[in-house]
């Protein structure tokens, strides 16, 4: 049995539980299988992953997210996730949101930047636009443009996004281009510079939304309308998720943002039974 | 922004939060608003309905349960929820576990009585089996019997689980024998008083476990089975659900207990900014 601190929150219906460990002495190395305990939607509280809040070691950031999968597995980095930790640390009164904030993950600093209307962005880094495969899903099968957003994107067009059917099971992928699996986005045009998603995570199935998948469908979006930062200046693409509604800008300096809400709707101290 | 005591728990993967409210001067009365935003999984806490509990004010038990589904909607009773809500209040200390404990619904009471193995096992009341009609899913036209356990079930006999399909659409059944809708069984034979089940529940979809859909698959199966307890005594099946094991007891009486386990997972304090 155990007491600790904790928040909920989640960004376009991507959903996390927050543990607050400035010291880190609260839940020491975050066990695996706690996490997963945590996280499981019927036998445990629920959640897409957990972001444990740590004062960071390194100059340049004052707080690291240790962020994990709901299976307890270690991850890098999640666009979303970022967002709603950017938010806690401010609502806590942690960080001065006036300004851009500095924040470690495992994938480096990322910059977030909260913005008047309550949204808050995240800098993505530079992701790639690579070359084409095919994904083959209800056994259609349709080109797909790779994108390397530090995790690996299959963007495929449709015309609207019911085609995708019910990816229920996965795609179909090119293994050679993909050795490790890939995220796949089923993207439809809604408008100039809008579009609507749907995503398919591996290993997790078609979620509520992805944070690097859509900065991927923003890029391959722009590349296929002909768009170019460098010689025309940053665009930006609104990005309709199930979950909500993202916006991505390029920026001249190849980096991708990642803008849209964050909130935390709960918090308190939990004793784990489980 | 509101803090409450909460906890949260299941039985079979049927998951609930629990509010704390003995003199109903906590919740008032417990906004459906409130409640479908706590039960949302992605945008709130997460669970299948809310469990309030309430001292009752009726003579022949201490505690009324007050259900809701995860709608906000009212709901009458819940098989797994008074077995969770039971748990509950054995570990608060709010009754004695030694004995039966009669627990107050808008269905009426329902008798829980607490076993050595740490199951906990209540009271359905008395379920008619009826008639037959056709269900068909994926396709497939079977036929099922017309079980009522308070609400009305239709169980198809299947030779293995999958032959139900994804499930995804709602089986077609017969509107002039279920006006109201109905919660749809399909079960596989698995040994002696033996069977495993999915169900679709009316409104929910495919869930993890149903509790008067146990009954009901129990008691259409004996009936199979040529099983009379009037004539030779009680008879318990075993009831596999996705989210765990389900034993269900017909008795001489006519009444059908439905035992498994129940556990709280997590209880703290809440504060709610959804």
């Amino acid at each position: 049995m155990r007491t600790f601190a904790w928040l909920k929150g989640h960004g376009t219906e991507n959903d996390f539980v927050i543990l607050p460990d400035p010291d880190g002495t609260v839940h020491g190395a975050l066990d695996a299988s706690f996490v997963a305990a945590l996280c499981d939607r019927r036998r445990g509280i629920g959640a897409d992953g957990v972001l444990r809040a740590v004062r960071a070691t390194d100059a340049d950031a004052e707080w690291f997210m240790d962020y994990r999968n709901a299976d307890g597995s270690i991850a890098e980095m999640c666009g979303n996730g970022v967002r709603v930790f950017a938010r806690y640390l401010a609502d806590a009164g942690l960080v001065d949101p006036s300004r851009p904030v500095p924040v470690a993950t495992r994938d480096g600093i990322k910059v977030v930047t909260y913005a008047p209307d309550g949204t808050i962005a995240a800098d993505m880094g530079t992701p790639r636009l690579l070359g084409e495969s095919k994904v083959v899903a209800e056994g259609v099968a349709r080109t797909a443009r790779h994108v390397d957003v530090g995790n690996p994107h299959a963007v495929a067009f449709v015309g609207e996004l019911d085609e995708a059917g019910t990816l229920l099971a996965e795609p179909e992928y090119d293994a050679s281009v993909y050795p490790e699996g890939v995220n796949i986005e089923f993207v439809a045009r809604r408008g100039p510079r809008h579009v609507a998603m749907r995503v398919h995570e591996r290993g997790a199935g078609e979620t509520r939304s992805c944070g690097t998948g859509a900065v991927a469908a923003a890029l391959a979006s722009a590349s296929a309308d002909g768009a170019d930062p460098v010689r025309d200046g940053e665009v930006t693409y609104r990005v309709d998720v199930p979950g909500g509604t993202l916006r991505v800008t390029w920026r001249a300096d190849g980096h991708a943002v990642l803008a849209g809400p964050a909130l935390i709707i709960a918090r308190g101290d939990l004793t784990w039974l489980g």
